[in-house]
């Protein structure tokens, strides 16, 4: 199986943008995270801290208020200009060459069209929480409670956007636990797997 | 990441049987999927077709029908009792050494007490469906349609028994799609983790 891209979707914590870097330092080519934001922001014209917030996660509230909110007359909400600037921005790159794209339902976004192997990256709560607080410090909220609002609000916006259930294995061709295997050992696999 | 157990779970008509027995080849110890259904008989006095059946299927009908279904005076079912015997039977084999050990609950039924590698194997519909036809020939329903009321059956009964949903990535340590990647890389991937 050869494959040009790499999309890798991720729960919040578990390491998977360290394993995507992995994985294109062993392939020699790009990861676009970070990077993706900035592009998104370029096209969009919005500002990375809202992309970053509303390109993946749903916002806080009920799924009926989430429905409704921000919606002009003809239905549309500031978050859906986000998804169309963020397909677009990753069409572009998934054009320009082999490539690791961390998040933003890449996944979904090139599956019909590209050759793309699709990974997802989890782990136990105890090591995500653990990651958390080393990478972004203490907060009020208890970093399980974080946690857990993130993995709703990520859950419901790619319910959202490509009607599937989110961390549902069957929706990659790979999933793989950080905790369980190691992130070197995932990207490894996951190299290995690219490289056919 | 030394693993004694493999427990295999799998969609129907994914290969994850042969996956569970190159698996079990390659590291040379045991796979019990067949062999698992006759311990059961024997322990539970029940014939293996019925284990077959009740032992990884809920039984068709309503959420409600199923809840009461076969039930005695203490709320007890025969499908209860396949359970329990089914679970001796598999930590008896956990504790006998190192094995594979394919569906029938063994990831949630090890995971606490065993060194336990926990697989699920799963594919796209158009490949299951395929399978399916080779291995068990044509019946009256599609093979999509006998595919989509195996998983509703299989989810239904990993539900009631360990209060989990069936196919979600984060119950497992690794999930591999056998369209995607084949049967032999799933083995090897496998594998090579076990060897760790």
């Amino acid at each position: 199986m050869s494959n040009k891209i790499i999309a890798i979707s991720r729960q919040f914590g578990s390491g998977g943008h360290t394993v995507g870097k992995l994985v294109a330092q062993r392939l020699g080519i790009p990861c676009y995270d970070h990077e993706l934001i900035e592009k998104i922001a370029e096209e969009s014209g919005f500002c990375p801290e809202f992309i970053k917030e509303r390109g993946e996660y749903a916002s806080t509230g009920s799924w009926l208020a989430n429905a409704f909110a921000d919606r002009d007359y003809y239905g549309h909400s500031l978050q859906d200009d986000v998804w169309f600037a963020q397909r677009k921005v990753i069409l572009e790159l998934a054009e320009k060459g082999p490539c690791v794209i961390i998040g933003r339902c890449a996944d979904y976004i090139l599956e019909d069209n590209y050759d793309c192997l699709k990974v997802f990256i989890y782990a136990d709560m105890e090591a995500r929480a653990k990651r958390v607080v080393e990478q972004y410090g203490e907060a009020k909220q208890t970093p399980e409670r974080r946690l857990r609002d993130k993995d709703k609000r990520r859950a419901a916006y790619y319910s959202f956007y490509t009607d599937r259930k989110w961390g549902e294995a069957s929706n990659y061709h790979i999933c793989l636990s950080t905790s369980a295997l190691g992130i070197e050992r995932c990207a490894d696999i996951i190299a290995d797997i690219y490289r056919g």
